[in-house]
């Protein structure tokens, strides 16, 4: 059942596993975008499915709002974790969260496509390491 | 209609708008937890829902999905941005994002909640500023 699996982990060792982070958390803060895209749910459900497929994700939810007078929050929930977006057109501005485990989904590529598609000319990128745990690392030679 | 406005933003000026942020997001690192409860896709539903009416947010929609063998997925969309569960049972680890606008939902409130319901011993909670506007001061005595 698609979903049904988590996407992998970033694991490496021998044996016992060297874990080095489950997850990357990128962080976008979107400035100078196009205030008409930014309070169009239709156009902004579009592409953050569209860039989750494209991109490798597996969809397992969504929710998308419009709220009065303007703004957007659409959330996906994805097998890798999650992608969200939240809009304020008038102050061009909109936050967008790429959250993923598993190297199989490209969480740049999809930071790419939704600064292309919302046309922010002033666009910050954070990324943040997730799920970094004190796991001893196996003896040397074990 | 509940959810349709967006909540107030942190604003502060004298007629032309002083901008400080639009948002606050709390990454929550949570080790050491129990890991029944880390797989628990009720027990962590009702957890959420629970913080987010207890701390005020208004919410507008809810993903929770169980992956198999293990592990939890859970997001609330709220009128105030949004709240995300990421599980691991078998680390014991849970990414937990708490983002807001408006000043009326208690986001440090909601964290404290969540850490003691996963019973973690080993939290480490960020606060990052979302939304922070490139917006001239106005004119000293303007």
């Amino acid at each position: 059942m698609p979903g049904n699996f988590r996407a992998g982990t970033f694991l490496t060792g021998r044996g016992t596993a060297l874990l080095e982070a489950l997850g990357r958390h990128l962080l976008l803060e979107l400035r100078d975008c196009d205030a008409v895209k930014l309070d169009d749910l239709l156009f902004l459900r579009h592409t953050m499915l569209h860039v989750a497929k494209e991109t490798g994700a597996t969809i397992i939810g969504e929710i998308f709002h419009q709220f009065a007078p303007q703004g957007v929050t659409g959330v996906v929930a994805i097998a890798e974790s999650h992608l969200c977006i939240h809009t304020w057109p008038e102050f061009g501005y909109a936050a967008v969260d790429i959250f993923t485990c598993g190297a199989a989904f490209e969480t740049t590529e999809a930071a790419r496509l939704i600064v292309a598609a919302v046309e922010s000319k002033d666009s910050e990128i954070t990324e943040v390491v997730r799920g970094q745990l004190h796991v001893p690392t196996p003896a040397s030679g074990a």
